[in-house]
Parts: structure tokens; sequence; C-alpha cells
């Protein structure tokens, strides 16, 4: 009657030249071509600026104040894996620092996304290890109950199953279903293909009104003009 | 019975050279010169770090979730304009975005304050286009309300006219009215005029107990020294 | 039947060394060689990235909105030291700014830590005068209310007395009692130092696993692994 | 250049049957009727619960930890008005208890809507004197500084000009032009006119799919029922 | 590529046996009974006291500010039902009231449990439904995009799945997966068992230090008793 | 270099005449009267409205999600005694519930307040128990880590010695050294001597502007009417 004490140590990832490709595109753009669905809450946030990263996820259930699983998961990692680690209930405490980002970047991992704490923000900003979370924390954790590993999780709001693709970046962290990852790309490429022109419009002075022909709409729904 | 669908096309911008004599100063010292007032809710932050600007307000009421009336109030920006978004009822999401940003800039607006969400950050931040904003959310925005352009506001708290001065920095945003602006920015450059005095004098070592005269009526309330 | 309206002159500050000594490490591995406590509330946060600070505190308690004994506390501040600001009830108004920063630099404060708001942050910034806060606000204080100088306080949820240890990094803030400041540096200094070591095997992609012989204690409290 | 120290004794109050018509239907519905504005943020919540009142708005603006002007707007209540009360910046002390409320209740006053705290909340619910506040505190406040009665302000986010119609009921606090308070009043009658009907049929089991008609719009939308 | 715009209507819902026996248990019992798992986060508050209910989830997916789905939804409710309501992102406004209640009602379901806001709170409370929800708001909605009925969702931090068992009181909200709800109704049941007579010795004045066995362990974990 | 793992039996608890004297005044005047100090964070509230208790603080120290130490500090309550929990960090499991509530009432204890959450909220409230708390959650906690009892604690920003005087209603929490008992007690007599009086005026009509003579003051600080 559990799902907790277990690592499920073969997953199927996502394709890997769609997760890269889903890199290539920010966060707000690959939610756009997913339907507007997958995006975390907005309370998780880089604990630097600058950084966007594409992975697959590894997941792990932690309990409040308790890490110990945090080492489990290190092992299961592989080059390109982001970590997704969810609480089984509310709590911000410091799960994480210097020592196992050390131990992440060792295994491959390309950033670390948590539903609670994490410490040693300074040396992981200067290792460049990103890391999204809800908060920061130098409080402890310790090491005694089992949570697990690579089991379906729900982190900030969004359920994620291990293998999906995840990107992340300064607007937030979004996850897209592995049998999605092909064509939540595909879709976040056509939406960006045309911006460049779209960019240069508009930086020429040219108004979205005219751009995205939305003068008759908006008369239609009975906007009116006053001097 | 309503104000919304309006877009006013002739406003009375508050005078050009109050307005960027505002900027030269902080806007701590234009809230202490005005008396206290006119300051947003502390929850409005910068996108990044380190940006001074001041303008004329034109503004935006916007519904939740809908960011049409972005489209139709960047036609009304004219150079030295910060854009106003105000919103009918609570809301996050990401409003605005690099796409808007450019259209803006080529419009001349100096900066966004907007009474909710923003995203594309990392890009906005690259085109040095400044914002200040409730939060960052990629949650996108459908185009489907009217709301209006350059009507009265409130933004963070604080009663926004179109056309009043503006001006935003690290500490926050204020608002003052367009026909106080001149004598605002007096009593802004009054405040400044012998702070580099007291600055030396702090500097040096000097108290400011004994700067501001401060010991008597310290005294006076019965401060006591003990050992 | 009051402990306000003084001002302590001569305090006993934690020892020198064990203060400097304390400030080679950062919050998170200071907290955990004092057994998990003294940690401030995780609101507060430091107005800039990167900086990492210890010092012997000299307290002040402020009442809301007034920041009278800003410049009592200044007086007494002797090279070394980290102002701590309490508060008598709830505030977030910006009772520090450029100003009284100087007068505190000059007086060699290393840092102020301070439960209600600070403003002219970039301008501290640009100073390089380290602070943290609950928030950040260009809302003025008045000058009309008697508090007290190194009197015990409740700073962010913890107590402070004059002359304990502060450490204050990315993390938060952590508070040492004068009489433990040896004792705890002596712990910090244990705790890192076989963390270079560590580090390095970690680096070299040994599983924490191993090296903190977790496996068989896993094992034993049920760790399934399954394919 | 101040809006401060003035007390407008003369104000044009909405008209009374229109007031007292919008007190028969609840806060929903009177947002409905005015096009979903005029809501105060959510976090106005009633200190007991079942309450329902409507009024003429008899404004005061006050400044934090200051509830002087509590006494001046006091005089300015007639009978049937409800006073809202602002802030000057953000704060949630305890401006009003049993005392103001004895004062209140004897000039006619329905109801106090405050953007800050209030204490004395046993005895307010035992005086049957509803109160919608930020929240409730004990913390006490001054009186030395001046602000205005019946000037516009800025409460909970909505403007509110002395004299507009007010509602408030367990859902919130609605605010009316007082210009608009007939048309709002009949609009929300009409709205109400046949809910009657609506509801028996709803209780009969009709579904709101039939009776609203929506099986055709949601099919078209796509739709699809599975097994 | 979407989970949007479906209806399932044959569900396999938790044994009503089952159902029946974990309503006679509070949410605290039932989560220790299910090992501490299955708890909606601490913000879903009941709309008024004193409400235990237990029943078994019909889900649906609505977007913020949009209500539509509620109406498809009510006609999938059987006799039991508890619709749990989550968002496709973070939203409070008011996406149910009366009307909607008597249908659900008419329906046969025993509670509405949202991650957003609810309305006409008054009402409800006087009809005796009960409601879970993440807020109260007055603010309306629309109905214009399709989300889904009886899909996976994720609700205040839990994964529901159509089917699912629900308890919910004054405590909160916790969800039993359809599978474990006999194994948790019966662990649950054996939890109070013994309760009684627990209590009983309890208000006799035995310690729980005795009755628990502590004093042992407590002495081997070091506490020392002082006077 | 701990002050974890002690037990205090003796304490010196604050005058029990004086305690109970307190308890007949309400929490905002034992503030006022004590130099409005000693009022805990207002986010403590009752878990059911209407009780007002005075009692004699027993303390005790817990840590996150562990409320091991509960049981040993209900071997130390004497009747009378108000129990106090604080936390070594921040945390919001339900620590207390029923069975604790028994014993701590066959012990006769008055109340708990506890910087943290609570359970079992309505058996608590059907056997008129009553606490504040941060909040309410169903999440249970374990017991395995040494706190503390009757050592000085920090209980929501508050300190509070054992023996200490504790006086708690809708209003929040204040805590009475045990030495000052006697003169806050008298103090807060003395407020609401005259208070029968001046709210007899009031309910007459008086205005608060003639009783408390603030008229020649306020037209000193300038305030003007206008009509």
């Amino acid at each position: 009657m559990t799902t907790l004490g277990i690592v499920k140590r073969n997953i199927t990832r996502a394709d890997k030249a769609a997760v890269d490709k889903l890199g290539r595109f920010g966060v707000a753009t690959v939610h756009e071509a997913m339907g507007r669905l997958g995006l975390m809450q907005r309370y998780m946030r880089p604990i630097y600026s600058g950084a966007l990263v594409s992975g697959s996820a590894v997941t792990v259930l932690l309990h409040p104040g308790d890490n110990w699983m945090m080492h489990v998961v290190a092992e299961q990692i592989q080059p390109g894996d982001v970590v997704i680690a969810a609480l089984s209930a509310d709590n911000c405490d410091g799960f994480f620092g210097d020592l196992l980002a050390t131990s992440f970047m060792a295994r491959g991992a390309k950033a670390l996304i948590i539903d609670a704490g994490v410490r040693d923000v300074r040396e992981l900003t200067a290792m460049g290890f990103p890391v999204w979370s809800k908060g920061i924390s130098a409080k402890g954790t310790i090491k005694s109950t089992l949570g697990s590993v690579n089991i379906p999780v729900v982190c900030a709001g969004i359920s994620v199953n291990p293998g999906d693709a995840v990107v992340a970046d300064d607007d937030g962290v979004v996850v897209v279903p592995a049998e999605w990852a092909h064509k939540v790309a595909d879709a976040a490429e056509a939406r960006e293909a045309n911006e460049g022109e779209k960019r240069a419009k508009l930086a020429a002075g040219v108004f979205g009104l005219d751009m995205y022909n939305m003068r008759e709409p908006l008369a239609k729904a009975g906007l009116k003009y006053i001097d």
C-alpha cells in the first residue's frame, strides 16, 4: 500500500534530440507550444540569473527535513539529466548544497529543480550549477526516512514522470511529457520561426495592431478612440 | 455605466523638464519630497538591478489573463513615456515579453510598470528594457476583452492619472501628480542640495546625533546611558 | 517596568579571533556546527549577492516607522561590529539608507541585519555596505519614539544579546552566543577540515552512498531497487 | 502640494433608495451587475460571518500606526454611512476597537471597511458592528499625524470617492460609483429576477448544460465524450 | 498532444463501503493510516467549520478565470461523489456559487474541493453544502475554454485520479487512491480502535510518557531533568 | 554548548493573583498597559472564536516535524498553566491533537500557544480546549529528537521565559514578564476603570474629538474643514 522505498533504475528518457531542441527555446515558448500546460508554480525561482537548461527528468520524492534520498538519486543520474525533487509535505529547509552539487555534476546532471530549499548558493553560483527552488535556507536536514527515486511525483503543482523533458530559465520551469517532446519541440520551433521577422517589424515601428490585424476585431468589440 | 473600451489619445503630460529633473533623484528622495505619498506597494520589484527611470504615465487597464490592450496602448506611447499597466482584478500571468518590449522601445517608452507578471526576463534584461512588476511568470495571456487606455487607474495601491510623472528604481515606484511635478522636483533638489556636505561629515566620523542636534531631544524624551 | 529608553555603552563582545574564524565558514556550516540553532527566519535576504561577513552584535530595538534609535546606535559601533536591528512590532518601512550607511561605515560597522525594510539599495550596493533585511521599501520613517541600544532583542525569530557573534551570507543569518563562539568556530573548522577530501572524491565520481556508507542502512530501512 | 489635513463636510451621497436596493443583493451579484469592476482585494475579510450591509462611503486617509483621523471622521458620519479607511502606506496595526465602534454606531454608521487591522473583535462581534479588514491585531496606534476625511482614496486596490455606494458581505467588498448606483441596482435586480426560476430547475435536476444551452457551443469547441 | 476537451463518462469509483468507512475517521487519522501521503496543501480551508465528508472523486480541470467545465462536470456526478476541481494555472477567482451548488446537490454531490476561489459563501453555508477552497472571492468567471472531466489532475499539490476516495474536514483534505481505500480504511480503524482506551487513561492523568513507554528512550537520548 | 535535552522542573510562576487579574482584560488592553511590548506576531490565531485565557507559561522547544517533547512538557504542567511551544526552525505540521489535549486538560492546562500547526480542530473545539497557532495541518510528526522544557524560548517573535504571564484572545497573544505581572495588571485595570464612562458618553453621541480634547491640537496641526 505504498510507493515509498523504491528506486527504479531503468527509465525511458525523452528522446535526446527533442530534449536538446527544447533547450533552444525559453520556458515561455515551450509552455505556449504545449497548449499552456506543464508550468510549475511561479514560486520556483533560479538561484542565479541567466541560465537556460533542458534535460530529462530523474525524480526523487523526499520527506520534510530529510535529504537521505538525494544521495540515492545521485547514483541514478545520467549525463543530460535534470533532477526533479518533490516533497511529501510542505517544507523549505536546505536539502542541497555544494557537496551534493559536486556529486551531481560529476554524474552529468544539468540542473536541480526542487520544491523546497537549498543552501551554499554562493558556492553553487561559483560552480555554475543551476538550481530552481522554492527558497533558500541554511537549515540542515537529516537522513532517516525512505522516499523513492524515479516514481511519478508532483513538483510545484505539476505531475512529473521519470524521463519527462524539463526546460527551465529565468521565467520558471516547464515539464513536457516524454511522449510529447518531439511535437512540442516542433511546435516551439514553429512559433519562433517567424519571430525574427516580427521583431524586425516591431523594431521598425510597425504596430502590433496592424501586424496582427487587431484593429477590426477591437472595433467590433466596441473600442472607442476619444480625444 | 462603464469606463471600459475607451482609448484617450490626447493627454496632458507632466512637464518634460520636471520629469527629467525628477529622474535625477531616486524614489526614496522623491517620495520624501512629496510628503510620503504616492509610493506603490513594495511588491513591485525591478526585473534587474540598477535601473533608474523617470517618465510620463501612459495608462492601460487590463483584465486578468488578457493582454489585448497592451497592443492598443503601444500606439499611444510617445518618447519618454512610462507605461503603467493596472488590472481589473488580481492576477500574475505573464502579460509582457520581448516582442512587446521591442514595440514599446521602438515607440520610445522608457519602462513598463505592471501590477501583474511578465516573462522573457532574460531577453528583456539583455535588451535593457526596465520593468517593475508584481512577479515573473511564463504563463501566457489571451486577447479577448476590452480594457481602456489613458483612463485613471489604480496600480499597486496608487491612483495614477495619464500624464502623471513616474519615478522608479531599485527601491520601488513613486507616482507624482502632473500638476505637482515641478514643486516635487524642486523639493527633491532642495533635499539633496546639502546631502553631499552631510555625507562628507558622516564619512569623517561626525555623529548624526550631533549633526542633527538630536542629543537634547533624546535626553528630554528620557534616554538613559548606562555602563 | 520597561526596557525602553536605555543605551548600554559597555558590552562584552565575543572574542575577536573567534568571530574572525567564524567568518571563514558560511552560514550553513556555522549553523550545523552549533547544533542547528540560531538561524534567523529565511525571509532575511541580502540586498546584493556574494557577501560573507562575521562580526560582533550591537543591538538596537526600534519601533514601527521610527528610525530615531539608528542614530543612537551609530555612536556605539566599534570596528568589526554588526548592527542587529529588531522591531517592537511588525513593519517593513525603509529604516536605513545611504547617509546612515556612510555613518556606520565610518564607525567600522561590517553590516546591518534588520528585521524591517531598507532603501537606497542601489547606493548601498555601490558603497559595498552589506545589509540583510526583511524587505526593500522607499517608505520613510520618523524620529519620535525611544527604543533601546544593546539590550537583548529578538530579530527575525532569534534572540540576540549584545556581543553575540553573527555570521551572514547568501544563505541567511546565524547568531552564535558570545560564550559559544570559540567552540562553534572550532566545530565549524572540524566540519570543513575533511570537506576538501570529500569534494575531491565526489568530483571523481565516488557516490555519497559509498563515501558515507549508506547502502547498508538504506537496505535495512527497506529500500528496494527495481528495473 | 498636498491633500493632507483636509476634512470635507459636505459630500453628495449616493441616492439612498439605490444604496438600500443594492443591499438586497450580495457582493457577487453587484460586482457582476457592474461589469466586474469595483471589487476590493480578497484579503478584505469580515471579522464575523453572515453580515450583509450597504451604505454610502465616508472616506478617511490614515497614516501607518496612527488612528487620529478616526476620531475626526466619526463626526462626519451620517446614518446609513459606511466608513472607508485607507492608508498612505502598508500597515496592519489595530486602528479600531470597541470605543470607536460605540461612537460610530451612535452616529449611525453601518460598518467599517479598513485596509489595515482592527482589535477588540470579540467585543465588536458582541456589539454586532460589522468590520471588513485586512487583518486583526492588538497592536495600538498613536495620534500624531494629519490625514484627511472625505477625499478620494484607494482602499484595498479600489478607488473610492466620498458618497460612493458600498456593499459588503462574506464574499468581500464592492464599491459602486454614486452616479452608477441606480443603474447597477437595477442591473443587479434584473440578474436576480430569474434566479429563483433557475434555482428551482437546477434543484429539480435540470442540467446547466441544457438550461444555458451549452451543449452545442461545447461540441463546437471540440468537447469529446469518451467511455 | 493534449488532454484537454475530454469528458470521461465511465470511471471506476472507490468501493462505496470503503469510502463510507473512511468517512468515520477524520483527515488526520486517514492521513496517518496511509503513511502520511495524500494530504493537500494546508491552504485548502473549509468555508464553514464542522463538516466531515468522504466521497469518490469526480475530477475537473479548469482554466484560470473560466468555469465552463463546472457545468460539464455537474452531469457526471453520481450520488456520493466529491468534485475535485484543479486549475491549469494559479488563480483564485470565484468559480462556484449557489446556483452551481444547487445543481451539484441535486446530483447527489457531497462536497466540492477546489484549488481556486468560491463565492456566495453565506448562501452555501445556509444550504449546508461544504466546500474546501484556496480562498473566497466574488470575482466572476467566464465560459469560453475547454478543460476536461475525469482525467488525472493535480489539486493543491496532490495527484487525484477519478474514482479516488477523498476525505475532508476542518484539518484539511486527504486523497486515498481507489485501490488502497479498503486497506487505508482498515488501518484507520485499527488506529482508532484503542484510542478510546488511551483517551480514558490520559483523561485520568496517566502521562503519555508512561503510556507510550517514552521515559527510557528519552533518557537514552540524553534528556536531563534539572531543578 | 547546547540548551537542548533539558527539562527544568522548578520554575517560578508569575503571581497567580496577577495572572488571574490580567485575564479580566483583553489582549489589546494588556498590550497597551505594558507599553506596547510583548505582542506575538499576528499570524497567531485561535482555532475557535470567543476564548479569553490567562495563565503562567510552561515553555517547550520543539524541532520541525517532531513533537516528542510535547509528551515531556505535559508532565510539567500545573493547573493554570499555558503551554508555550516554540520551534527551532520554521514549520507548520500538526504537532498537537485531541489525545495530547486530553492529557493537557487532565493536568490543568488552560491553553496551548504554538508557533506551528495543530490538528483535530473539530475535536479540540468540542472539548473546549483553546489553542492559538500559526496554522492548521493534519500532517503528523515524529518522535525522535530532544528539545527542552522550561528554557527561555522565542515564540512568534516574542521572548518567553518559563513562568511569564500570558494572555490570549481573539486579538492575539501577549506575554508579560513575571516580574511585571502585577504592575501591568494594575495598569490594565486603570486603563479600563474609566472606559465604562467613556463608552456611555460615546454611546450618547459625544464625539471623541470633544471627550479627548482633540480639536485644538488638530487645528494646531493644520486641519482645515472645507465645504
